[in-house]
């Protein structure tokens, strides 16, 4: 049974904290075997792709082929019946929309001692994708990773993608397709995150590696990471959710049971000033597992990781919506916009008795990739940024340096960097040569 | 002698690719010591700092206290000199001043179907900044960390600094109180970073580290990673400079040997189309290491790691830079505007003949903390944003569900994720509780 806590009971400080600590995931320690792959593939190139394919996915890539033809994608796109398709078009233009306005804008301007400054950003040359295989290939991933991509303006979008026994998710190439990805490669694991860092001789290295996978690809993501940038490392989601006595306990449940069916290690958090809303949320969760389709993995979340917590008002709860940093956090209370805005660690925020946190994966348009595990203490959802970087620009003209040069030099000299002070001064004073 | 490439090589490819490839760190494997390190100071807290400090840095923590007292931090400050302290201020206020214009501005808007959208920009609660020991302790580096993060509004900034012997820097104090910096502590090495993200009796936790180090530091800051956010790890310095016959060797030759000083690590590279200019400036850098307090350092980096690259033209030269993605790029070229518009892997550009990069290190306004060893692929320098996060805000009411709802019903069931199909379903249509 979920935990039940109330900031009322005189050890909640301990209970809390211990909530908080409790580990969700086993982080299983494949770094060596990885290690091995990532060097295999970085000698031997596409040889080392057909080999781990073979043994991993039982796939022959030297006969199939490692990149997969347009043609297949096309078909892919032209099978997805008419709703879907047209849902998934729907969702590509409205995340296109969204990000468009978190384009970046460059800057440039002259300070009153003519110095010439500002900053410009420019998309990554190319990035690639990392798709996950089995049940956890979601189409509308592909859509959250790819189209912020470019909208950035990234002229190379690169997805790799398992295909175990040669199957792949028609729905994920139709994604690709509508995205506007420029390469789909049927390869998987640590050794798909090597090719894209790199490069074999069919697939060539990329800047930026993001999307979710396996502890496999976790950890060669932290192992390439250097060479290539990478997004966070994505934990198991969660959800947190503040309501009060108006709130519907069938859709709390509901809400609570759509982030409890991703994964056993899903978390879904109730917090409440209202003890009967709790029991109602409490037999509504069991009602509705009744009916679901993965009521195994959602029943085992809530069972060894939901939570109910009862606090004297919403006050007490900022601090500890805080604490939890959810990924997801929705309010439901009287007045949300006020709440929401003094809690600051959340990833995203969803609003009112009509927000669910699913349309939000979805169709709003906003990013579903979000900050798990507490790290919305200090980062951000996947966006258009995570696709640029920024170059700082810097003129200054002979009357410009000999205003700013005295003292770069007196810093230059109190730090025993008698170059860089030289580096002013001879072209202040030709004698410094 | 550095290495002198010319694109007429027939050659030119594979000498160009393995002088990119060249190492220039050897990464110690202190992984285990450093493990070790981080799970004691979680447990033990304070006592752990006393004891590592005990043996690192021969200083009793115990005694002295790990917080530095504000009378000894303005004392430091009272002891600068005036020119330096000055220079100090012009810094700190133009490092403002330059930053404050990176300040993202939020964002919230209602679209055609009546959803309401945005995002929110708000700092980290608290932010490390970890500064080193020895002659890698730099005052500027200390603004370049800490005013960004003040500008952000970070609430909390802790410096922790080592004091080998019992001894701090007075001009690190001096600028970590011109900065704002809140809280100073005497510790450093892996134990300072374990302090910083799991907290001690003296030294609260923060969400994000900052700040260059050992491979101690380094280690500690990737084990760390996930629970607090990391900054990026700093590889040693390197510049690029494009120059045409108009270049002046000397003053080249001072900014390649700026960069040489700070490392035997450290890249000077010269990419020319003037032959003359490559001999003219391998004689002034000889001439002028005669010279130079750091010539030792300079020497061997200019040596070990330096080149001088002949191209045809500087069309030629546009993706080779782009290759070396230079953590430092000055242009003193005819028309330096146009080339650099056609550059987009740089930390920072420096451009036309009177802006040696030494005045980006200290009094531009411009981040002297820049991506290293390539990175600036796909990094940038270090900025406001990295001291902020964002949280995206999503409300749709009633009407604006069933405009939007439908197609994250059907994009859920494609997924196989009816409990997300659920949890909106359920609000457009009670009976599907």
């Amino acid at each position: 049974m979920p935990v039940r806590l109330a900031t009322t009971e005189s050890d909640f400080a301990a209970r809390f904290a211990a909530f908080l600590a409790t580990k969700r995931e086993t982080a299983e320690d494949v770094e060596q075997v990885v290690r091995a792959i990532i060097a295999d593939v970085a000698a031997r190139g596409d040889a080392a792709l057909i080999d781990y394919s073979r043994r991993f996915d039982r796939i022959d890539l030297e006969t199939l082929g490692i990149r997969v033809p347009q043609a297949e994608i096309d078909a892919a796109l032209g099978a997805v019946d008419a709703e879907t398709l047209t849902a998934l078009e729907l969702a590509r233009d409205r995340i296109a929309a969204y990000h468009q306005r978190q384009l970046p804008k460059d800057d440039r301007w002259r300070d009153a001692l003519g110095v010439e400054l500002g900053y410009r950003w420019t998309p990554v040359e190319a990035a690639g994708l990392y798709v996950p295989g089995g049940t956890a290939a979601y189409p509308s991933s592909v859509l959250m990773n790819a189209v912020p991509a470019k909208v950035a303006g990234v002229p190379r979008l690169v997805v790799t993608v398992p295909a175990p026994g040669g199957v792949l998710n028609p729905l994920v190439l139709a994604a690709a397709k509508l995205a506007g990805v420029d390469e789909v490669h049927r390869v998987g694991g640590a050794q798909a995150i090597a090719a894209l860092a790199y490069g074999t001789e069919t697939i060539r290295p990329v800047a930026k590696i993001v999307g979710p996978g396996n502890a496999f690809v976790a950890a060669a993501k932290r192992l390439v990471f250097g060479r290539v940038g990478i997004d966070m490392i994505a934990g198991p989601s969660e959800v947190l959710i503040l309501a009060d006595r108006h709130g519907n306990p069938d859709w709390i449940a509901a809400d609570l049971l759509a982030q409890a069916e991703h994964d056993p290690s899903a978390q879904s958090i109730l917090i409440t000033d209202d003890a009967s809303l709790i029991d109602a949320v409490a037999a509504a969760v069991e009602r509705q597992l009744k009916t679901l389709s993965r009521a195994e993995a959602a029943g085992a979340s809530w069972r060894d990781y939901g939570a109910l917590i009862l606090v004297r008002d919403f006050e007490e709860a900022i601090p500890l919506a805080d604490r939890i940093a959810a990924e997801h956090l929705e309010i439901a209370t009287e007045d949300a916009e006020a709440l929401a805005a003094r809690i600051t660690n959340a990833g995203a925020i969803f609003l009112g008795h009509h927000t669910p946190e699913a349309v939000g994966d979805y169709v709003a348009g906003s990013n579903h990739v979000l900050p798990t595990a507490r790290s919305a203490r200090f980062s951000s959802g996947l966006g258009v940024l995570d696709f640029m970087k920024r170059t700082s620009l810097l003129r200054c003209d002979a009357e410009a340096l000999r205003a700013l040069g005295p003292a770069a030099i007196a810093l230059g000299r109190a730090e025993g960097l008698d170059a860089h002070a030289r580096s002013v001064a001879i072209r202040l004073n030709p004698d410094h040569a």
